[in-house]
């Protein structure tokens, strides 16, 4: 064979040892020590959740952008979200200006909650021309219907007598109409994605006052304002733009409903947007080997989102994918079905988890020299 | 790549928790699994000590003969040697029936003890009609010269009055000629090889009396008249054979010095001895991977006679050598360095000592299962 060795390393976090960009770096080390003229790309997964839009922007060679906006109550802070670096595409996640994070237990109030912070990340980066945004939800303390983000667009929610209401849960019930005069100009011409991974439903028992209004702070009786208050919305929305989303899967993630109608945007698995924003598949197509892992491997792997989609990509365009863990629990047989050539313990001899978890970074790289220079033998 | 794989499976022992041949059959279990079809050729190492005759003659597909003799204090007991399938070779070792092991503490004196009984399992061997006889030393209870083993083969150590000699330690002074009237017709033609370790003179402050008596049971003054008795014996055997072999690595082995003078024996490493009549060196030439392994691969490790030596004839052969461990403590460098083109431990999670020795079998297997698809890739 000529060349150099061509290796995708693309690995979860190592829970309670390594951030999955540390698993990477560990990797890349071992097989550097192997092959100091490899060709490495490292890519750190995530599944949509916190991190991801700092893996999604540093995966991206871009920049962190910074700015003051308003809190869920309406306080001035400071909120980042990142920018690649064609200045094309955002990535912005709702708990940087609108999350539970911000308040204090007291303050979580969703009748008072707002996500207008995150509307107002979202108008700064139309302003700064980006064509797409991917958007994060999951950790807000909103329940707003994704009113708040709306309204930063320049939606403007009018009661029966024509007065403007502040976009926060409790307004809900009271939504009369949706004037659309001064939308940001930019909005219908950017391409918005959403990263969820819940498939609530808008209202109801299973929707989103009912299921995530108590974590945000809701007392049973404002579960039932809210619930009310997303019903109604349902159908002044509806009556506005022409479609319901209420039953849509994922409507019921905080901002999801919003999302779909306000800002057109799609939902998608968090994992399928950073695999596509990362262009992992395009990677992996030109691999001779992928490396992937996390802390644990075990059952839940089997049905996780990410190192088994990993193995999926590499057995769509037969390339071999190797895992490295703390712990595999996981049998022969499961690993092989898995789609996995291989997979192992990092750990080099009876140890603690305490001591295994201390030492992740040089077992991992050891682990992964040994790896590469197996697979790839006599080379 | 077409046909089954063609594996080679040589490991020492997992000290601790694994035999040789149990790690052998945990490996041979974990490529089946990977590879039902695959072409195994399984060894378990040995390094001339003690189990090495069992290793030898189970590798062969050999019997086990069990013959009267005496111990080494001239009782009978029963005692048991190899032979291969075809009966022309058989392996017996020291310890069998002049072992240590065989007396009580209180009955240990080198001054009396005889290596009688080890000569008479040569001379059932060459009655059987082999061709050549594997002996392992190490372990003896004896400090005779080996005059013992002659004595039983025909030879008769004769005093200054022609009266025959009791061939032990304490008799060794009183040689005054050797008779070799009556010397077992098969001997000559019969090829010894001697699986020696040590590199000890016969005689001397680092001969077999000073560095080996104590341990056999003798004392200070009897350490000093069992090393004037071997001084004496090599004047007498130079004068009878024409040559001496007082100075030569080994000949001080228990043992040692009489298989050269009175076998027309050869000795070789121990490990050297396995690996040539396993066949190892063969085997591994055919071989699309080698797999060894130990319980600890350390710094001694890379000292050793065993592992490292599998790796050697790998590399001789451009045939990769991978090794499973309990505990890896060598750097990625070290195990490259060594030949080796893959080291792992069979651990599969932060665990106990314990709890690895308990579970060395199915950590083997399936670290063996691991290893070998990733190496065959694609396969």
């Amino acid at each position: 064979m000529g060349g150099p060795v061509k290796i995708v390393i693309a690995p979860d976090k190592f829970r309670g040892s390594l951030e999955a960009d540390e698993v990477c770096a560990a990797m890349t080390a071992g097989v550097r020590l192997a092959f100091p003229e490899a060709e490495i790309v490292a890519v750190p997964l995530a599944d949509g959740g916190e991190g991801t839009v700092a893996a999604l922007t540093r995966q991206a060679g871009g920049n962190f952008v910074s700015t003051s906006v308003l809190d869920p109550l309406s306080r001035p802070i400071e909120a980042v979200y990142g920018i690649s670096p064609d200045q094309k595409t955002a990535y912005i996640e709702m708990a940087a200006a609108s999350g539970l994070g911000l308040l204090s237990a007291d303050e979580r109030n969703p009748l008072l909650t707002s996500s207008y912070g995150t509307g107002q990340l979202i108008a700064d980066a139309l302003e700064r021309g980006v064509s797409s945004i991917i958007l994060g939800l999951g950790g807000s303390a909103t329940n707003d219907g994704g009113t708040g983000i709306a309204a930063a667009l320049g939606f403007c929610f009018l009661d029966k007598n024509k007065n403007e209401l502040a976009p926060n849960g409790g307004s809900l019930v009271l939504i009369h109409a949706i004037d659309q005069t001064n939308v940001h100009p930019k909005l219908a011409a950017t391409q918005i994605a959403v990263a969820c991974d819940v498939t609530n439903p808008l209202y109801g028992k299973t929707g989103a006052a009912y299921v995530y209004g108590p974590q945000k702070g809701a007392t049973p009786r404002q579960v039932e304002l809210l619930d009310e208050g997303l019903r109604h919305l349902a159908k002044v929305a509806t009556a506005t733009f022409g479609f319901d989303v209420s039953d849509q899967p994922g409507a019921g993630a905080a901002g999801g409903a919003g999302a779909l109608w306000f800002l057109n945007a799609t939902l998608e698995a968090g994992a399928e947007i950073v695999f596509h924003q990362t262009q992992l598949e395009d990677y992996i197509q030109q691999a001779d080997l992928v490396i992937t892992g996390e802390g644990k491997m075990d059952q839940q792997t089997l049905s996780g989102k990410l190192v088994m989609r990993v193995a999926e990509l590499g057995a769509r365009h037969h390339i071999p994918v190797a895992a490295l863990c703390g712990t595999l629990d996981l049998s022969p047989r499961e690993v092989a079905d898995a789609g996995l050539c291989y997979a192992a313990s990092i750990i080099d001899r009876p140890m603690s988890l305490e001591t295994a978890q201390t030492e992740a970074f040089s077992l991992t790289k050891q682990a992964t020299f040994h790896l590469v220079r197996l697979f790839f033998g006599g080379r």
